[in-house]
């Protein structure tokens, strides 16, 4: 029987959470592994595709997690490098020069994910084949069936009026914004759930969240009611990894902060296990405390990359997700 | 031993030959196809991805015929669909509305090879990997390194002066101009060639020109000094298939002046086989002294579309073709 994991997310987060579960499945554990990614995202070339082609979904954080899962074949690898490969500036303007080239900074994938969906008019199966051409080890999923806007509540984000709460529209604007994010909301509340995403967590030994931006990639999912639903009800275990570091949308919030979002947005979560890495954790008490209010064990381990970056290393990762997964069977 | 196939061409003439001798391939012929393109597409989308970013070769024509060997796997059809598919205007402009979509009128194959190529740096290692990612029945090579210009020096092509002789520059322009083409180049003269094409050619047993359109898809490889020099030297039969109409830039064109103008891009060609379709060829006698005229048999068989229109039919072509490749085992 294999372990069926499913995790929560979007993003480089994501990606390292997939590529980590992804390495440990290439090394013999069985593990059937389902994504279930923010659609949320408005900036860059998503932003684009969606204002510009009223794309069903943004595709960017879609794009990552199915290359994060590509096998290890070197077809399916570059195949998953051009995905991801994004048109630059070109130096020379070549033969007309008429302007800015409109293709520069989109991803090959997100075109191409783009093209699926018009060309099937149903996001899973857009994502099925784009997974079947990566050799996905695993399933790509959104976490609803259109996209979502996701805005936020931030106490000094404008610098003009730094004890205001203002309203921040938008994922890249919360992402980017400084201030303190006194709450977030999806729009709208209640989207359309993929039924295979359901199905996926009903059916899961394990549910992982995070890594990642914590309100622009890891809560949203919570927010939407049918999700909430299905991972209150899952008989699955829960596992948190938490950040390395924090980013601007998070700052000033300290890792038990975290933990305590969680309980938030979605009141009566359970969580089995939080993973941190013990170098970047900091004092491991109030962590150790904030884990146990969700009824959860802290784990620490090494799990960041070498040099010193908040970053975590996919190979790490899969080493200590190893036992604490396995324990599920 | 396989029997080592080329075809020469572009477009839908080399599309429907290349489908021929991949439903051969599919029922168990033993066939090495390898496909060598045009690379003058000036046109649409094509013409857009060289004038905006400069791209290494059009990918146009190259698209087509990957799609064409596409192996007959769903996942692999289904990927060769996408290559195909063409981004069109959307009924309502979505969030932003800012203006023309500029992915409109883009083939998904065509963002895809262009991506291929500035990634991968080299023509033939970007077709070789979009090859593998349809699983295609053969290889496709472009004919040169780099995009190269067609011109033709026609007459009546200026409405206003319609004895007059004048020049038309482009590929496309040349392809759609009312007008009776006195003479076609392509610029450079001399273009860099893949030595993949030349070797396949020195290798093959049979090279095949057409269908397709005369003037800007079959004969410009006769024009490429590197490529004409290892025709006439390759030990490889011969076959011309006939178009089944005349376009615009053939209009006045007997099929007898198609034949006659091989000769006369590439004088001293030696012809073995010329296939036509006995309903569309008219009298066969002309046709007949004018393959003669060139060494070659003439072939009938019916090759076109059921309906009516003047399209081959690969799977008709194909079994058309079976025993006269056959032959030159």
């Amino acid at each position: 029987m294999p372990v069926r994991v499913v995790a929560f997310g979007g993003g480089h987060g994501l990606s390292a959470s997939l590529r980590a579960l992804r390495s440990r499945a290439a090394d013999g554990l069985d593990l059937e592994i389902t994504a279930v990614v923010t659609v949320g995202d408005d900036g860059g070339s998503s932003g684009r595709l969606l204002a510009e082609r009223d794309a069903l979904l943004p595709p960017g954080d879609l794009r990552q997690a199915l290359a994060a899962l590509a096998d290890g074949r070197e077809i399916t690898q570059r195949t998953a490098q051009l995905l991801q490969y994004r048109f630059a500036e070109i130096p020379a303007p070549g033969v007309g020069g008429q302007g800015p080239d409109p293709l520069v900074g989109h991803a090959v994938g997100n075109l191409l994910l783009l093209g699926l969906m018009e060309m099937l008019g149903d996001p899973v199966q857009a994502l099925d084949h784009a997974a079947a051409m990566v050799g996905a080890r695993g399933r790509v999923l959104p976490m609803a069936r259109h996209a979502i806007g996701i805005e936020a509540d931030m106490r000094g984000a404008d610098p003009e009026r730094p004890y205001e709460v203002v309203t921040v529209r938008g994922q890249h604007a919360v992402a980017v914004a400084h201030g303190h994010v006194e709450a977030v909301r999806i729009d709208p509340a209640d989207p359309p759930v993929c039924q295979q995403a359901i199905t996926a967590i009903d059916e899961a030994d394990w549910l992982i969240f995070g890594p990642g931006s914590w309100f622009t990639s890891v809560l949203p999912h919570l927010m939407v009611p049918r999700l909430a639903e299905a991972i209150m009800k899952s008989p699955a275990r829960r596992l948190v990894t938490l950040n390395l570091a924090t980013d601007n949308e998070t700052s000033g919030l300290s890792v038990a902060d975290h933990l305590a979002a969680l309980h938030r947005y979605l009141p009566g979560l359970r969580v089995d296990v939080v993973l941190a890495d013990g170098k970047w954790v900091g004092e491991p008490e109030p962590v150790r405390r904030a884990a146990e209010g969700l009824g959860a064990r802290l784990v620490l381990a090494p799990v960041a990359v070498a040099d010193g970056r908040p970053k975590h290393d996919p190979e790490s990762l899969g080493v200590a997700l190893v036992p604490v997964l396995g324990a599920a069977r």
